[in-house]
């Protein structure tokens, strides 16, 4: 069999952060399955020859399952294509490619791995957040808000997060959907305290970028910010860059000139006078 | 002041996993500061007009304090120059990024953060172990083997990793140093079950890479590994790609045209046969 897959991360959403390979590999590609999470100006990349299949889960209106989708991967592939299945942020976190790696290789296929830069990484970079810090985070969890199907409020899923909470560790929920109140519960549930500052991080590195900061007691009162968002959640947010978040709400700099580093207090209040100025197309969920 | 500071990570170690953001930067730079973990074939990039500066906290004799780093760059900077601040792998994790933005800040420099590929993506990636998986592990913990100064076999340290443990999480230990005995124990003490497979990393996604696969039990017998290393725990590395850990040792494949996942089990068998096989340069520590 001639043909190959790449599994190829897409990064967080700007262009500029793909990487060299994927790009190489994405100008090359004979058939393409990506996400619905790929930025359209990404897809552009892909010569015109090449056969590009949206299998994002919400798609149309059809649910696509994962095994469609290693169906057509194998199928793709067997005809001697260089296939590369494009994944946001990066192939490895939160992408099932362990489902698609099981498939690949009990249908013995050749394929490769291309990192990327994961969501969290391209956040955090754009509103200036270092994710561990010496004095504030010695490790980083990534989880998701996604709870296994059959379960809900179950007593398992609160007790993770509250051994994460127990930690100190920064938390960066990926795919935290809209209903904030549930997931501010589920924080307070597992033992974080009332004033410990997140961020709702919206498309980041894209041009439609949107930052709310708040804290977890008043996260119920966020905004609903276009998917994908991310939450930040952690001591390390108050070190988010105070331009970032502010222009976000179209606030005038406070202090040009002055260390733009405002006390947290500062943000708390001009936040909580203006929680709806980031209202956005997307319906609340 | 015209200068400004970009703060860049370089990727795991392939210089064609860098951003084309991160390469157009080094391209355009008239300065760059960069640590020790960053590959040659990167810094070749860099236009021999520039000021490379090697910052890296091993280089030479003589340890380079933060606080000099953080004063070369606003000397750098002030003198007007595009000035790259590159780090291996993403700026954000484990990369002091923290403190060189509070100094940049308080000097009122103007920067920007360019995400990367962290190492631990990279090694994942190369490997083809998925971080996270539906069926075993539902959250990626990144975490530090280096303690606090001052701290040695502190209560709080083995805390911490217990509560990570008792999470069921993925492990991504950064840093892990060469005693493996140490970690293995910490591990133990934790909670993890001995059986846990593991997989030490070194040089990952460069041509030096080599990967040793074992269980928790069986780590302090892990060949060591020249540096940079990594140690990913969890039930997710029975996924990685056995030809991966098998050609590190030079034996041959043993299942051409069958699947290729081989049990857990028989890995072990070849890995205690052959524990030393991946002994490398680098000195113990």
């Amino acid at each position: 069999m001639k043909g190959k897959v790449y599994l190829v991360g897409a990064g967080p959403g700007d262009p500029e952060l793909l990487t060299l390979k994927a790009l190489r590999l994405l100008r090359s590609a004979e058939a393409v399955l990506h996400d619905d999470l790929v930025a359209p100006e990404i897809l552009k990349l892909i010569p015109s020859t090449a056969q590009i299949h949206n299998v994002g889960k919400r798609c149309g209106k059809k649910k696509i399952l994962q095994g469609e989708i290693n169906c057509l991967m194998v199928a793709l592939v067997a005809s001697g294509l260089r296939v590369v299945r494009l994944k946001g942020g990066d192939p490895l976190i939160f992408g099932r490619a362990g489902e698609e790696i099981e498939s690949l290789r009990r249908n013995n296929i050749s394929f490769e791995i291309v990192p990327g830069v994961t969501s969290a990484l391209g956040a955090a970079a754009a509103v200036q957040i270092p994710l561990t810090h010496r004095r504030a985070s010695a490790a980083l969890v990534l989880l998701t808000a996604h709870r296994a199907p059959g379960k809900d409020a179950s007593e398992k899923d609160t007790s993770d997060w509250s051994k994460f909470v127990a930690s100190g560790a920064t938390l960066v929920i990926y795919m935290p959907g809209q209903n904030y109140s549930d997931i501010a519960r589920r924080l307070t549930a597992a033992g974080l305290a009332g004033e410990t500052p997140c961020a709702v991080i919206s498309r980041a590195t894209t041009k439609f970028q949107r930052t709310h900061r708040t804290t977890v007691l008043d996260l119920h009162r966020a905004p609903q910010l276009a998917s994908p968002t991310l939450l930040v959640v952690g001591e390390v947010v108050r070190l988010a860059d105070p331009a970032a978040v502010v222009e976000e709400f179209g606030v005038p700099d406070l202090s040009p000139g002055k260390d733009r580093v405002l006390p947290a207090a500062l943000f708390s209040t001009i936040l909580s006078q203006a929680p709806h100025l980031g209202a956005d197309e997307e319906p609340m969920a």
